[in-house]
């Protein structure tokens, strides 16, 4: 059995893999680097791809930033606090991450993908949701040559609908190095504490009880 | 009124292109560097935009060499004639494309997209059917901010269920400039006329009693 596990840096996809991998998946993770304002978490999500094992780390170049219209690649301002679909989503780019991940799938000959989209602490991206990964999931089964020929290609999404706290419990569960996750919008030397996605990390370890193993500005 | 048309440099999207042009629309052309071994297709779309009048033509390096898979961007060999899937065949290549368009339309506060996929005289590709189409429009509606917001991204494939021949007369009615257009999958100076994708635009041309303005090497 072979997976794609995309892995982004951060905790969620981290602790998504480390699923595929208790699983008994064979992995290949796939980073994309998208002109996303902190180059580290690709740093981050190499070390975790190490903690893996995996067969192969693809990383692939996803130009985001010429198309623009997100807070993350161009230049808006970071949010601290907001409602509706914040200016930090990034125009259809788990959509993206998915077409490449059921490339890479089809020529690898991988049976699954595992993605870390989570719809209960999220930030209001509409391309995390449980109603997502399905249309997603019918793109596979009709698109590609897996899907024709019988064997689709299955994307998973383990965390989808888990609370941030649940997520720490499972990640501590199956041996998931947090300290090698990156979380924080910002390019700050330690995340900032203080941004949407910090502050759903934050949240997270506090109501499992557990110590987040990472250095914050605030908090 | 705004689209995004997909421009290959081949004769589909080229006649897609003008369709949008001659609804009106006012067109930002999308164009992908993935590697594939014939990169004239490239200089082409350059020209077809320029006919087109585009707003804005953005190229986008799609790195699916290093993904491999296909007869297109790897090592396989171009088949003459084959039966079911092709080699030629991209693991989803029009996902990808497609996944880039709903990003680019979103940033561009577009309205419709523009493909040129044809399910007719086209070559097995399991992305370029209907069903598939149908299958990325509700991406589009469940996956963008757009669609959330109750203003679609319209996925348009106005050449779907034509024959190449009627594809080349409505291409001839609407003025698009097939003496810029590349079809053929090798990187001869002149197109091969002996692919799948030369044969099924030589057969189009034939069945319609217009002479192809490009050359050949064999037909």
């Amino acid at each position: 059995m072979r997976a794609v596990c995309l892995l982004s840096g951060g905790m969620d996809s981290c602790v998504s893999a480390f699923v595929a991998k208790n699983e008994g998946y064979t992995i290949y993770a796939l980073t994309f680097n998208y002109g996303q304002r902190n180059r580290r978490e690709i740093e981050f999500a190499k070390e975790i791809a190490k903690a893996l094992e995996v067969k192969e780390h693809l990383i692939i170049n996803a130009d985001l930033r010429s198309i623009g219209g997100s807070a993350l690649t161009g230049d808006m301002e970071i949010p601290e606090k907001g409602e509706g679909i914040p200016p930090t989503y990034v125009p259809a780019r788990n959509t993206i991450f998915l077409a490449y991940a059921l490339a890479y799938a089809e020529a690898r000959n991988a049976d699954a993908i595992f993605i870390g989209a989570n719809a209960i602490d999220y930030s209001g991206y509409p391309d995390c949701r449980a109603e997502y990964i399905q249309a997603m999931q019918k793109v596979a089964n009709i698109g590609t040559k897996r899907g024709v020929e019988g064997k689709s290609i299955k994307i998973i999404a383990p965390l989808i609908n888990l609370s941030k706290a649940e997520i720490v419990k499972k990640g501590v569960e199956l041996g998931a190095p947090f300290e090698k996750t990156w979380s924080c919008y910002r390019e700050t030397e330690k995340a900032c504490g203080r941004c949407d996605s910090c502050r759903l990390r934050l949240k997270g370890f506090k109501e499992a009880g557990i110590k987040d193993p990472i250095e914050y500005e605030n908090k």
